[in-house]
C-alpha cells in the first residue's frame, strides 16, 4: 500500500482536531510533520509515536505529498503557494482560496468529482456552508432547489479556543453578578445572541453570510441557486444549529419519503421523532462525524417548500473532518 | 377624570410585570384587586399603597371595570366568561381566546381599531407574534407583505420563573462539571439550542409556530399573508430575538428609506449601525418598552425581499406591556 508524507500546519482548535481525525482515518501516513508559525515545542502523539511541533522553515514542505492547513487566511495565502511549489498537494481550511476559479471547493459527500480537478490546492468550505449542503445535496439532485432562507445558531468554538474560554468566563462572571468584559466578541456572548459573525460588507451582510451564498453556488456548480442567510452567534460551546427553509422547482414528496431520502444519503443522520422530543441538539453532537437533520416539515407558504433543522460539529464536519475526508478521497481515487 | 376599578389575575412573572407597568401607565385606577387561584397572602405595592394578593372567589369580579388576566389558558377559560358576566372587560394574555371570531386580538400599534369592536373580551397576542408584527405593520401598509420566513431565538423567561431558575442552575452545574438535570424543558437548555417551543402538532409544527401563522393573519386581517416559522429556545434569560425575512408585493425603497419608515412608526427603535457593531441585542432590552430593529438589508434572492433582526422584552411588549397598552387604548377611546 502506498504511504504518504503529510504535514498539518496550525495547531489551534482545528489543527489539533485534524491530528486526531487523521489518526483514525484511512490515510496511510509514512511521515508526519506538525508545523506552526509560532509557539513550537509541543509534543503531540499520532498513531503511537510522539511528534514535536516545529516551526515552518524554508524548504519544510519539500518531500511532502499532502499538507493540511488550519492556520488562518494570512498564513494560507503565504504558505500554500510555497507548499505547492515544493511539490505537496494542499488542503486549506481558510477562506483565502475558496472562491478562486482554479481551486476546487470540496465536500466529499456533495461534489467529490471536483477534487479530481485540483491543481495542487483544494479548499475546505466554511463550516456553516458544509453542514447546510450535506443534506441539501440529495434534495437538490432530485428536486432542484431554487432558494434557501437560512438562519444560523453558531457556537463559539468556530472563533477558536479563546472564544470558548470567553463564554465560560463570562457565564461564570454573569452568574456571580460580576462585571462581564467582552474581549473576543464586540458584545457579551454569555446569555445573549449576536447577529454578527465576521465583518460587515457594503451590502449589509457579513462575510460569514456571503460565504454561505457564494460557496453554495460554487459547490453545487449552480449560479442560479439563491441563498438568503442570517448568521448569528449563540452562547453554545460547540456545534452549529441551522434553521433552513428551501423552495424547490419540482414537487416534493411526503415528509416520510423525504426522511428516507435524507437517511439514505451519505453523511446524514435523521433525528426526527418530535412526539418523543427527538430532534438534533447542539449539545449532543460534539465529537460526531455526521450532519444531523430533524424538524422536517412542509412549508405550506409556497408550492414546493420545506423547513428543517440541521446540527453538526463545526470543528469536525465543519472543518477538520471534512479536510481529512478530502484527503481520504484523494488517496482512494489516487488523486494525490 | 373617570377612574377605573381594575383587577389583575395571576401573580407569576407576567402578572407582576403587569402591576409594575400599570403603575406607570395612563390608566386612572380608583381600586385595584390582585387575584390568584393559589398562593395568596403576598403584599404588592401599587401607586404608594400596599395590596394583599387574594384568592379568586365567587363574585370577585363584580363592580370591576377591567380585568387583566395573566393566569394561563385553563384559568382564563374558566374565569374570563365569569368576569365578563359580572360586568368587567377582560384583557387576557393566554392563547385560550385568541382565535375566537368575536374576540379582538390587539397590538395597539398595529390594529387599535379592533379593540373598539370588543364584546367584553380582548386577547393579547403571543410574544413572538407581537414583536414581529410591530415592525411589519408599516411595511405591510406600504408594500403589502406576501410571505414571511421567520426563525426565533426565544428566551426562557417566556416559560416562567422556573425556567429562569433552571437556566441559571443548569449553567452553574454545567460550568462546575456537575450532572445537569432537565426539569422544565425536555433537554438541557444551558449552552444548547432547542428547536422546540410548546407542543408539536400533526403537521410537524409546534403550537408556538402555528400561533405566529394564525395570529399574524388575524391581526393583519389578511388571510393571504403567509408565515413560515421556526421557533427555537435559546439559553438567554430574557428578550426574544427574531431573524425575519419578508417578500413584498410592491417594490421596496432603499434601505435608508426603510429605516426612516420604521423609525417613524410607533413602538419601534431602529438600532442599525453595523460598522460600529450596533444591532439589537437581547441582553440590552430587558425592561424596555420598544421593539428594536436592525441588520436591515435587502434580500437579493427575490424581487422585493428584506431581511432584518428584531429584539424585544418578551415579558413586557410580548405580554404585560401590550396588555396594559390595550387598557390605555380602551381608556383613551372611552371603549371600556
Amino acid at each position: 500500500m502506498k504511504e504518504y508524507r503529510v504535514a498539518i500546519v496550525g495547531m489551534g482548535a482545528v489543527g489539533r482536531e485534524m491530528v486526531k481525525i487523521l489518526e483514525k482515518s484511512a490515510v496511510p501516513v509514512s511521515d508526519l510533520k506538525l508545523l506552526v508559525r509560532r509557539n513550537d515545542g509541543d509534543t503531540i502523539s499520532f498513531r503511537g509515536k510522539d511528534y514535536v511541533v516545529k516551526r515552518v522553515t524554508p524548504g519544510c514542505f519539500k518531500d511532502l505529498d499532502l499538507v493540511l492547513m488550519a492556520a488562518g487566511g494570512d498564513a494560507a495565502t503565504e504558505l500554500a503557494p510555497i507548499a505547492q511549489k515544493e511539490g505537496a498537494v494542499v488542503i486549506d481550511n481558510s477562506s483565502a482560496f475558496r472562491m478562486e476559479p482554479n481551486v476546487p471547493l470540496v465536500i466529499p459527500e456533495v461534489n467529490p468529482e471536483a477534487a479530481g480537478e485540483h491543481k495542487g490546492l483544494i479548499a475546505n468550505p466554511n463550516c456553516s456552508t458544509t453542514q447546510m449542503l450535506v443534506p441539501l445535496k440529495p434534495l437538490h439532485d432530485l428536486f432542484k432547489i431554487k432558494r434557501i432562507v437560512v438562519s444560523t445558531y453558531q457556537a463559539v468554538s468556530g472563533t477558536g479556543k479563546k472564544a470558548l474560554d470567553e463564554l465560560k468566563k463570562q457565564a461564570e462572571d454573569y452568574l456571580a453578578s460580576k462585571v462581564v468584559e467582552p474581549q473576543i466578541y464586540p458584545h457579551q456572548i454569555a446569555f445573549n445572541i449576536l447577529p454578527h459573525i465576521d465583518s460587515f460588507l457594503e451590502n449589509g451582510y457579513t462575510k460569514e453570510e456571503m460565504k454561505m451564498v457564494n460557496e453554495t453556488q460554487k459547490i453545487f456548480g449552480d449560479e442560479d441557486i439563491q441563498v438568503s442567510p442570517t448568521a448569528a452567534r449563540v452562547p453554545v460551546f460547540n456545534c452549529h444549529s441551522e434553521s433552513i427553509n428551501i423552495e424547490t422547482e419540482k414537487p416534493l414528496p411526503e415528509v416520510a419519503e423525504i426522511k428516507k431520502i435524507l437517511a439514505q444519503a451519505p453523511g446524514i443522520v435523521v433525528v426526527d421523532d418530535v412526539q418523543n422530543n427527538e430532534y438534533p441538539l447542539a449539545l449532543n453532537c460534539t465529537g460526531t462525524d455526521k450532519v444531523y437533520v430533524g424538524r422536517i416539515r412542509k412549508d405550506f407558504t409556497v408550492t414546493n417548500g420545506l423547513n428543517f433543522w440541521v446540527v453538526a460539529d463545526n470543528l469536525r464536519k465543519g472543518a477538520a473532518l471534512n479536510a481529512v475526508q478530502i484527503a481520504e478521497l484523494l488517496v482512494a481515487k489516487n488523486w494525490l
